[in-house]
């Protein structure tokens, strides 16, 4: 059973799943790519996976064994629960003290997006379509997992490639519904609440305004959204792709938003992919923690957006022990070179 | 010239270093190392690292040429500037505001501290007596980087092996002086003098008597300072050295405090290399900001100590989005690990 403990010095919680060591292969220097033979996430081999929580088939949307096809072929888009969660829907929180200490268990969901039946291409190489089928089955999950009481928060992640993480190479994002709000976001609403209260503006389109204005770190946009390397970008060739009307929560984003969102993400990460020869990245979704009445209105200076995190270094020692990234490359010039002589198409 | 941005929405300064591109090898997924014809760290290649600013031959402690053998061979310890340094010391903070977005020169100090002349071992090779004056070694670089008035803190760390982000084999370890407080001190601090404010105790003495009364997750001692893996560690194998009397700067320890902590040092980087095959591994050092009259009474609270973070997988994308790791090994057993049937010798 996985479980949480609260580093009382960084006042930050940690995830323990010991389950995660039977995982078939440790994260180390990854080489070789596992063969086709062994993909859990190929069409034709759904009992290989936990049974689908979620699938789009043929335009069709089924929850749950809802589809009379659930956990066999046909289908576009779907969700199974991580084989190696680092926490588990069962049980009950259970805050305890531990000593001087503080402890959970570890509840929450860890759910498995496979983001195409093919095995050979990644996300941006399908269709825009096919893009936003991705998004859609996000929110369809966040939705539902949002009636659970005990989450707080969800962290939507992909990681593509062995230096982001990645150990499977069929292309793939997670879900992570967790019981508190991660440092980062928590950073970032303090900031954002901060602003709001200080200038009684959203600090995410006062940004957004700014690098506009300046114009110089902004890579493509479209009537929605728009794609920039951020000013003080963490790494090479950093990507943040924000809406152009603050809104706090991916899961309330249309049908329509999360088509020009999906239509970015595809641009800038075949972009990605042209210009640095298909490089391990990661792309994040941050989103507000999850709306339950009073805590509503402190979320409402909070912007959705999504960052994608290109891998080509590893994370060494000064970033672990100080937090802060050094980065060799000025966003401006990683936003020239993402825009000039590379396609979207 | 690189340069300092601060990330208006995380408030979080990211160091710019474009020359840091220049470096030989990229890191990337290294599984050759460097053969030793190129190591600049060879005794007898002291011209090919930049003059050096502090040594230590024969006993002798030489300042910036001060010794007649200056970058010349016979050294046992020898520091360097970095030669592609993330950050500069010639030229002024000049911060300023850029648009809506926080803005200062990259000034700091950025140095190498060649642990050993021999191109074969890591730092826990050497014998005791060795990795007491590389303690030294750090001790007299931050007194004399004390005297410069816009460095504000230190962040000492070791990289071994390429997960841990080494890009030289030879065993160093790197001094940072920086122009900020780091995030994750200010976090360590912020939790240390609320813990003071709240319970007229010091945080740190609390944790180290948590950690010996319960004592499963402690791993060696000695008179002055334990050896433990952390209540919550964040990485599989995560052990801390604490001195036993809470104390807020290293550079104020004493020659008997650095050859206790060298002892536990290379005491637990044995264990560690006997135990899991010579891993890769950061060692961090945390001491409390440069005391500087008024502020000095804040850092109080504070208990300099090391950090050592065996790199057993990658850095995958929810640690990045969330700032949390999920652990799969929990420290009773990785201490258990590591006490039992390993020696110390």
């Amino acid at each position: 059973m996985p479980e949480l403990r609260k580093d009382p010095i960084r006042d930050r919680w940690v995830i323990f799943s010991p389950e995660r060591l039977r995982r078939p292969q440790p994260v180390r220097l990854v080489l070789d790519t596992p063969v086709e033979d062994h993909d859990p996430f190929l069409e034709g081999r759904e009992h290989l996976t936990p049974p689908e929580v979620f699938a789009i088939r043929e335009g069709l949307e089924s929850l749950d064994g809802a589809g009379n096809q659930a956990n066999g072929p046909g289908w576009k888009v779907r969700v199974v629960p991580n084989r190696f969660p680092a926490l588990r829907v069962e049980g009950n929180l259970g805050k305890e003290p531990y000593g001087l200490f503080d402890w959970m268990n570890g509840i929450g969901a860890h759910e498995v997006v496979i983001e195409t039946p093919r095995p050979d291409v990644e996300l941006h190489d399908l269709d825009l379509a096919s893009v936003g089928l991705v998004f859609k089955a996000w929110r369809a999950r966040m939705l539902d997992l949002e009636n659970d009481k005990r989450l707080v928060c969800f962290q939507v992640f992909k990681n593509s490639g062995p230096l982001a993480g990645a150990t499977l190479p069929h292309a793939h994002s997670q879900i992570m519904a967790l019981p508190f709000v991660p440092h980062e976001l928590q950073m970032m609403l303090n900031h954002a609440s901060r602003h709001q209260a200080h200038k009684d503006r959203n600090l995410f389109s006062d940004v957004l305004r700014e690098e506009l204005r300046d114009g110089r770190r902004v890579i493509t946009q479209n009537h929605g959204f728009v794609g920039y390397c951020p000013y003080a970008s963490s790494l090479p060739f950093e990507m943040v792709i924000q809406p152009r009307v603050s809104a706090p929560w991916f899961s309330q984003a249309s049908d329509h938003d999360l088509l020009l969102a999906a239509d970015l993400l595809r641009r800038l990460l075949r972009r990605l992919a042209q210009g640095l020869d298909r490089p391990s990245f990661n792309v994040i979704l941050y989103t507000a923690p999850i709306a339950r009445g009073s805590g509503e209105s402190a979320y409402r200076s909070f912007c959705w957006h999504l960052r994608i995190l290109p891998r080509l270094a590893g994370y060494a020692g000064f970033e672990w022990a100080s937090g802060h990234c050094i980065n060799p490359v000025l966003p401006e010039e990683a936003a020239a070179f993402l825009r000039g002589g590379l396609s979207d198409d």
